[in-house]
């Protein structure tokens, strides 16, 4: 077969020069014809769209084509020109056709016809191949390379903190225990307790549920610092919203208080969503009409709003009035209660039908690092509820006063001894500073439209299941 | 204190706008001065220079600047004015100041007077604060945005691979295993081995060494990908270029062959290097003037020169030669040993004097999955040898024949029961593909010339220590 350079066929659909010759390479998605020609619909990965590849069955042999079926991986010299059909500009009327790899149809899991989203987490090694996932992960790449670029752009630099960590100092839960230990062997001291001095890190050592603190430490020094890194909750919660495994973005700036953190969190979120928007329109119309036909209506209509500023006190009123008139919720509302999913939606689906960040908790249900108020009773936290995903932001000014730090850790119950290094930030040169989380999957949910997050991450961790 | 937006420090300096009143906040470096003036050296992290504030000390009171010692953080409102003094063309002639947090001389550990590196290891939460880890990190992030963007404009697609896996495919020595279990409560079978069941994933789980298997699914489906994440190994090597902890990039290509592998492997640190040079002179000339004087030489040089392409066979020649001549190296040198650091630098350090791609390793040094060449001996494998560090990259082709690498993999003890779904990219239309894996902390080593590895990741993991 002649050598000709390879063509991504995102390029080869956007060409005009009729006539030349092309290679391109990619998977079968189907093959259909007649005894004359034969149509191979082409897929490489670099956009959710087929070229139509034509061949002339006498030519290229009928003996030779039939392993060309879906999945199998071919490459195609042919002539660029313009197409007969609906759809495309383009095809390729095949001369040459070399068959890298066949799939047999008896045994090749992706044949033509639909597959459940349940079905295809199984073959979770295979799921990219489909439209559906291939559209999910180019629009993960590209929220990944929108927050880069926003942050980048911002002056802000990229932070790693560290994964694996000595100290539970978030308390966000349980924490997978790390270790090189042989578990058939643990050596014990006189009181049975474990001893970790063989363990490698010397101590017990667990994987991060949070960068903060140690993004917070970067922010001190650097100024604006952003984490963009997996994250780790050991909760057994088997739930369309909860991995075990995820990526989280969090970053953290010297002298914003909370007025600018919501504006960096609402400039943050609708710069990704303008991103997809821009870049990523072909799979997300796709996803629109297979999955949620009011997709991009609800992106755009993110873009139009300025978010809500709202204090969690007026929004606990606004709650205890719908239920005055009659609105059921499954949970109790009342000032103090930590807003269950169904409160957050109220507000933001049905009351205000816009964006919400809802302010100043109070204390008693936020953590102990969230910069006090002076009415005693509520912190600077900050939430940012969207529609359909709930929370999808949560951040705070941060306590830049040392003594009233410690007292709330205290009261809290961490111990000093474990954030002596994070104290130390507010010992020396402490400054007023924000910062807050977003879950790179939900943000994802909410962009692709997808209601499992099992489904915007490649090989989801979760009880019982780490395959792959 | 009137409020003014401010100006990051970086931008400051860059300002003409002489006469105009700005805000600067950051951390004091030095204060010295007379009775009647005052100089404060003032870093806000955004650049490594400082700005200069001068103060009239009459003016604001002695006794207020007082606590304005090294460590301090402040606000300061000023006239922008030419400075007077060398170095840079901006000061600010202070009008208010607000201190926002002192830092007692007395113990705050990073005083004007240097420290060693191995100082400020033991306060990795405080060392960004200082000119030679601001740099590093201010480079750290533009790498990491330098990647970012180099595989975005050539069409991959970033792919998260999993960080917990339960399953040990690359065999790259010992791992972390990760575990809920209760320890002091371990359920056993009745012939002693421990029940797997209760974990959190239903098996032994553990801590990725790579991420290249599951990013060949993913090339074989999205065409053109990369990885950049954390990547663990639990050996217990205590040297400057080991971590337990490290960041990872793999890029994996469907379609390309060798050739074009070491071409993408060429491109892309010298896009990186040439990102540096670009992007961060400042930061690299202060490396180059503290630390390594040959530092942006030796950048430069990398850039110039075509990297020589060189079988293993001929490089053992060489090597042998070098011997025959009286060259003294510490390991034996023959056809079929894996080559020792000092072999390496020889090559690329007294023979060939430029980065060196070494190919076609004996087989039996290499991993399962590289591409068997007809010899029968040898293997596609490369790897990018680089003056003072060695190896920074290796790659190879991927066997992509299903027979060949089922022989191989079962030769070399990996079960296919693990890796079944590995498998399933060369049963359903395998194809010619290709990566390799670049050590993120190698690539900063060399762009810094940092010579210990805990000193271009913020918060080292080392046998014994995860602090912070």
């Amino acid at each position: 077969m002649e050598t000709i350079t390879r063509t991504k066929i995102v390029d080869v659909l956007k060409s005009e020069a009729y006539g030349t010759t092309v290679n391109v390479k990619g998977w079968v998605r189907t093959r259909r014809g007649s005894k004359q020609v034969s149509f191979i619909a082409l897929n490489d990965g670099s956009t959710i769209n087929n070229v139509q590849i034509v061949v002339d069955v006498e030519k290229l042999g009928e003996e030779y084509l039939k392993p060309i079926t879906t999945g199998a991986c071919i490459s195609v010299n042919g002539e660029l020109v313009k197409s007969q059909g609906q759809g495309q500009n383009v095809e390729i009327q095949a001369t040459e056709i070399q068959i890298y790899g066949t799939a047999d149809p008896a045994t090749y899991p992706l044949q033509k016809k639909g597959h459940s989203l349940e079905f295809l987490r199984e073959i979770a090694h295979l799921r990219p191949r489909t439209n559906t996932f291939g559209a999910v992960f180019r629009i993960r790449h590209n929220m990944a390379i929108a927050i880069h670029k926003f942050f980048h752009e911002r002056g802000f630099f990229y932070f790693h903190t560290p994964i694996i960590t000595a100290s539970d100092c978030e308390g966000a839960g349980q924490m997978f225990q790390v270790t090189t230990m042989n578990l058939y062997d643990l050596k014990k001291d006189e009181n049975g307790s474990i001893v970790y001095e063989d363990d490698f890190f010397g101590k017990q050592a667990s994987l991060t549920v949070s960068g903060q603190l140690e993004g917070e430490l970067a922010a001190m020094s650097l100024g604006a610092i952003y984490t963009f890194g997996p994250t780790f909750r050991a909760e057994n919660s088997n739930t369309p919203r909860h991995l075990a495994e995820f990526w989280m973005i969090e970053p953290e700036v010297a002298f914003n208080e909370i007025a600018e953190n919501m504006q960096l969190a609402e400039d943050f979120i609708k710069y990704c969503i303008q991103w997809a928007l821009d870049n990523c329109m072909d799979d997300i119309q796709f996803l629109n009409n297979m999955f949620d036909k009011e997709l991009i209506e609800r992106l755009q209509f993110v873009l139009k709003h300025n978010f809500i500023r709202l204090p969690y006190t007026e929004g606990v009123k606004i709650l205890e009035e719908a239920v005055a008139k009659g609105h059921k919720f499954e949970f109790p509302i009342f000032w103090g209660a930590d807003l269950a999913s169904e409160h957050e939606r109220y507000l933001v689906e049905e009351h205000f039908k816009c964006p919400v960040i809802l302010t100043d908790y109070p204390k008693e249900i936020k953590s102990f690092y969230m910069k006090q108020n002076e009415d005693g009773k509520t912190v600077r936290a900050m939430d940012v509820l969207f529609p359909k995903i709930g929370e999808i932001i949560g951040g705070s000014q941060r306590e830049e006063d040392y003594e009233k730090l410690a007292r709330r850790a205290s009261e809290m119950g961490v111990p000093e001894k474990d954030i002596w290094w994070y104290m130390d930030t507010r010992r020396f040169g402490t400054a007023p500073h924000s910062g807050f989380g977003l879950g790179f999957e939900r943000l994802l949910l909410f962009v692709t439209g997808m209601t499992n997050i099992r489904d915007v991450i490649p090989f989801p961790r979760t009880p019982n299941n780490a395959e792959f």
